[in-house]
């Protein structure tokens, strides 16, 4: 996954139009020659942005020609002039893209509450029609991050009847990262021919493995999404039902999507390394959710590890309040390959040993009930001091 | 409630015995002249200290004489070995203070997983009881601290049945503080003339609207509780069923409970003011309370807070996320009394009279739902700098 390549039918662009101060790229153009086939899966907050409301509404019977996504405003909580400013941003794309407004999704992300400045998005979308090409997908990663350090962008060929298919990836955290879909956007591309209806079953069996078991800091946002676009253009035969071509197709996206995620948490607010947490041999997933989330969402598991220190006794606490049920007295604990507390007693380890493992930008957390086969994984980050410099003044 | 009087027939100490370092106090010792009634409130994680155990087995069916805290080691996840340990102390306590030891009860907070140094406690014990007195009381509270930065402690005198009654309470926090009481531990004291069964009720009835009403970060520890005492030498007549003077008594007790429960959020690790979060005119109390509780926990408002940053549309978002059901289009929300989101949209507000507000010691964030009648409390403190400071290396 080392070259970044769009898939074929695909032209992307990313500009600056002043959203953002000091001129950092705000606005993220994708659009595909042909019209694609397009599925969403969307925020659960109660809460939604404008954009993300007419993606939500136009997602579902339309074949999709663009996708626009600013950042550095959410077009939320405006009231009936945020819904204008969502649809004319849909209008003024299909002029240029030679479509309806319909096929046009949005995306928004940034600070809630003020509107958008929609001269400056007009312009801007001007300018990016101007540039878009198949070899720039990185600028289009760039503009829509908004406290992301790096972009995220990832890429894997696969062969589907024969026929080389594409799929790519587009990415932006990255705090409030939290089942399910918080401040993240997620943007799939594919050249892959395959129905609607597939497509979105795919994205939503890959969603569940990936995006939705990144925690950053347990938030979760009003705007927040993943979108697929499959344009058929790489003409393998059509996916219509599961065989062996859809299988392969999700194992590919889930191969991109947990990539993208991986790196979501690593990069999330102030992280200054990625926390893997694994719970295995619990009796039922459910359980193993519950306590992998209980510990990914806990700033005292978080703060020890941006601390280096390893301190068991809160993985432990943090799946002790999780909800789920499980025998204290059979549980064990490992930092890396470290074991620091068998049958829910601490051991005398090495402090040494603990501490190296611990300054790997990488630390994995497993947690074994002894229960049964069940397992489950989250991805999270430390909390650092930057977490809170970062959030405490976000908004001026 | 200015002078801290402690009731009637109960001495206190607090010693260093050598947990901590720095010869900072470390074990609180509370003994009553005569068997006391006694009620608890515990942990509801499923994961449960050696000492804790202890007292929720005992306080059911025993009068109790004495009360041993120690802070610096929870005496949690060690095995048999703090089971033994928990008897132990009971067992030494007993023997200086002439009861079984079935009648002491335990509370242990601090670090998980390290055995406890029982010959520093057995010493401690022995200095302890040489210091029994009735003015001291701000020693035990001292002892029982851990990352408190000051010694929380409460008393107020009522009237009943024509007999002056006085409750005092003592409490320790600082993080992990979260329904349902984690790592706090509280120890409320009475001179009145009250059944077991009607100081129970009154526990857990005025927990309900205090200690479990406050957040600072979400976790939950496996040592915590909040116990009660009550000796009957007011020689009030005796409380045995819900009347005036129960009412009486209960209205008090939850005064110096929602004082102390302040006093722990403001003084949650790293705090630099007191959040108090109020939703009102809600549906029902559950709505209310879900809310309430996902803003409160919220690393996002709570870095807001700590920046000074009006930021409502964090505010808006934790609602959203909370899981109860309100409608957007009718939701206000207040800073202070400074109105910032009306009916879900954002306002052009005073940033200077945000800001004046914002940077006060206590702030409150009013959330009016327009729905009912239903109203829930919470209080928690901003998230700083120094929570991170003081979290990342906290077992070393």
């Amino acid at each position: 996954m080392s070259e970044i390549r769009i898939p074929l039918g695909f032209k992307t662009a990313g500009v600056a139009c002043g959203i953002k101060k000091n001129d950092k790229k705000d606005l993220a153009l994708i659009v595909s020659d042909s019209l694609a086939e397009a599925a969403g899966v969307f925020t659960k907050n109660q809460v939604k942005g404008h954009s993300l409301k007419w993606t939500m509404d136009k997602v579902k019977n339309n074949k999709i020609k663009a996708v626009v996504i600013n950042s550095g405003n959410a077009n939320a909580c405006i009231g009936s002039k945020g819904d204008r400013d969502a649809e004319r941003i849909a209008d003024i794309t299909s002029k240029h893209a030679g479509c309806d407004k319909c096929q046009v999704l949005l995306g928004s992300t940034g600070v809630i509450g003020f509107p958008l400045p929609m001269e400056k998005i007009e312009s801007g979308l001007y300018e990016a029609f101007s540039q878009l090409g198949s070899g720039n997908s990185k600028d289009a990663a760039c503009a829509i991050m908004t406290t992301d350090t790096f972009p995220k962008e990832v890429s894997i060929d696969i062969s589907l009847s024969g026929k080389k298919v594409t799929l790519y990836g587009m990415a932006k955290g990255s705090g409030m990262i939290h089942p399910n879909m918080a401040t993240m956007i997620g943007v799939l591309l594919t050249d892959a021919f395959i129905s609607q209806e597939m497509l979105q079953n795919a994205l939503i069996a890959v969603v569940n493995k990936s995006f939705n078991r990144i925690s950053v800091d347990g938030d979760t946002s009003v705007c927040d999404m993943v979108i697929i676009l499959a344009n058929g253009k790489a003409a393998n035969k059509k996916i219509t039902q599961e065989n062996e071509d859809y299988e392969t197709f999700v194992a590919a996206l889930e191969k991109i999507s947990v990539s993208l995620s991986r790196m979501l948490a690593k990069d999330g607010e102030g992280a200054t390394k990625l926390i893997e947490i694994h719970v295995k041999n619990a009796p039922d997933n459910d359980t193993a959710h519950k306590i992998s989330s209980s510990i990914a969402k806990s700033p005292l598991v978080k703060t020890a590890m941006f601390g280096h220190d390893a301190n068991w006794g809160r993985i432990l606490t943090a799946a002790g309040y999780s909800g789920a049920v499980f025998n204290q007295d059979m549980i064990d604990i490992f930092i890396g390959d470290l074991l620091v507390c068998k049958n829910g007693v601490g051991l005398s380890f090495d402090e040494d040993k603990a501490l190296e493992i611990l300054k790997q930008d990488e630390v994995k957390i497993t947690v074994d009930l002894k229960m049964g086969n069940s397992e489950d994984i989250m991805w999270t980050c430390d909390f650092s001091y930057d977490y809170v410099k970062i959030n405490s003044a976000y908004r001026t």
